[in-house]
């Protein structure tokens, strides 16, 4: 895992160190749009091979790579330490054909028209340049017969109960923090427009919209402790005190409604992911 | 179809003159959630008996009898005149395993424990009182065995683009007249308190969240068409002008950008619906 040298650019922002929600998610719940292309690649051509970009903790590439099991996947993130626990994650779960390459998504570290699948999670959300990004995913993937997989969410339409007023104030903090930061609340519905300025044909373009739901005590209380520990100790919470949203206090507050929605009998919590499949 | 004579309690507000879309809707992509029960049911008690209740121009609920050849479908909704639409498209696409009655959701026409099954889609976000609805639903449902399917939208969730002006506008006038006619905005992420509050127990719901998604021209021209429509001569844009929330020139800009967005290669809208199962 070779530390690439960039310039750096605004890139994922809110740490990995507070996310235990991203250990929940798996191709299936998170990438059941590419699945069908997916399949069908990998029962045609035996030696696929998949780059996974911003692969974070890896839980998504090892669940991708099991259906490829003949094929081979690269995972590349920019931060090398996140994707030491990416590869500890795939010998954890017995997936052995993953390389780790450190590399930003402004300039991938491989060569023109290497991969047949590109698969791309929650991550031009937090770019301030996410056309140059599709133009680099489109110019590592292979020029015929590749399809580039990308989800992408909408932060504004978070949709959950009960309507703790802290909660609903945590959804503004985390919307302004996330744009001061760079990033942009409206992902998601800007896909299909971002593929285009990248030069893609909108013939090759599908888009589908996909939810993520919490409504069970487990899963709400990974997700609500993620969020408390975002709001008390994490890069949220730091950059909303810096930029005066909230005071401490307040933040604690937010933390604590977090673990109140997590018990709450009726509490749930969704959300809104754009998908599109680019498809050549 | 006989009348049945209710009280006159806020209901279905939009009319259905304008409202092509819902033409759009099958049990596929409005209750995909409720399908694997339907299938289990209808292949261990032929004879079974569903209710769709505010069954409107009852696409869905044929679709959904397709799934019970061998069993009865009784499809009731306010609106007398819409249901004769629903019966025409009935017999229209081959279906003759349904009745038509006219009924509130509030006092349904039915004995206690009548149905196997009991679907609802996008009634109780209407309503000034959706628990009493639920509490309907559960009286006119088999006490054991039987399942109850809920789709609601979160109206806020409109997630849509390009994000232009007039649109994000008409959006928050969708949602004040909504609110204005006794609806809410917020049923979806609702239907786990409602039910509670109905007397479900806890262990008998699970949640899931469907979404819609129009990005191809075809689909984009209808859903385009219908919001157009409504504000230029529908309920929501008569409501809008009383409300003195709009003037006539403003809305024809607004049904301008509905049409603008139908045709703008990158545009796109999805929103969340919530679903419950609740499992007796």
């Amino acid at each position: 895992m070779a530390q690439t040298s960039q310039p750096q650019r605004n890139t994922y922002f809110p740490g990995h160190q507070d996310v235990k929600h991203h250990q929940l998610r798996t191709a299936e719940n998170c990438a059941a749009y590419l699945l069908p292309a997916l399949k069908e690649k990998a029962a045609s051509s035996p030696n696929l091979t998949l780059l996974d970009v911003g692969a974070g903790p890896g839980t998504i590439t090892a669940s991708l790579a099991k259906y490829m099991p003949n094929g081979h996947v690269t995972a590349t993130d920019i931060s090398d330490k996140v994707l030491q626990s990416a590869a500890a994650h795939a010998e954890q779960v017995g997936v052995n054909n993953i390389t780790f390459q450190t590399g930003s998504v402004y300039s991938l570290p491989f060569p023109d028209d290497s991969f047949d699948v590109v698969h791309v999670h929650q991550v031009l959300c937090y770019l301030d340049s996410p056309v140059d990004a599709v133009k680099e995913l489109l110019r590592v993937a292979k020029p015929t017969g590749s399809v580039i997989g990308i989800c992408e969410t909408d932060m504004r339409s978070w949709s959950f109960w009960p309507l703790l007023p802290a909660l609903q104030r945590f959804h503004q903090i985390q919307m302004e923090t996330h744009e001061a930061n760079g990033g942009t609340n409206v992902a998601g519905p800007q896909l299909i427009s971002w593929a285009l300025k990248a030069g893609v044909r909108r013939e090759q373009v599908r888009m589908t919209q996909g939810s993520w739901c919490y409504s069970e005590r487990a899963e709400k209380e990974v997700w609500g402790a993620s969020w408390a520990s975002r709001a008390r100790t994490g890069e949220v919470g730091k950059k909303a005190l810096s930029m005066g949203l909230a005071t401490k206090d307040e933040l604690e507050e937010m933390a604590k409604a977090w673990e109140a929605w997590a018990v709450a009998e009726d509490g749930c919590f969704a959300l809104l992911n754009g998908e599109i499949l680019i498809q050549r």
